[in-house]
């Protein structure tokens, strides 16, 4: 079973690697880019067959190792 | 109009960080992890309204900036 985990930083942290992105795609020309936020994406192959069990092992993982919940949020999606 | 690109290596290009992560999953206690693959998501706000339009220019955006082809593979949504 396949799962992806989108993390992201939350709202109001600033992301100064997303404004680095907007800054030098405006400077190639794309205008209209109002804000870029980059975050992490990671999938992970897991032995797991039960889809809802998978789901929290997964969310586990987030708070213990991938994702830092004092700045980023998370989001799993079993695929 | 807001658009999501996921770049993540191509398939059999070593992925160190993956490598990492699946390592130190299990040194955590996390059993049945059998491969972890990381990417990049980046998330643009876009001035665009039309959404073939916005989807043409974010993939010209990846050719140019955002994704390495060579080594990488990415993918649009326009949410």
């Amino acid at each position: 079973m396949k799962a992806r985990v989108t993390i992201m930083l939350k709202d109001g942290v600033l992301d100064p690697q997303g404004e680095a992105v907007r800054h030098a795609l405006g400077g190639l020309g794309f205008a209209g880019v109002n804000g870029v936020r980059q975050g992490k994406v990671i999938e992970l192959d897991l032995a797991a067959t039960e889809k809802a069990g998978a789901e929290a092992e997964v969310a586990r993982m987030c708070e213990s190792l991938l994702a830092n919940t004092v700045i980023e949020k998370y989001s799993v999606e079993i695929l």
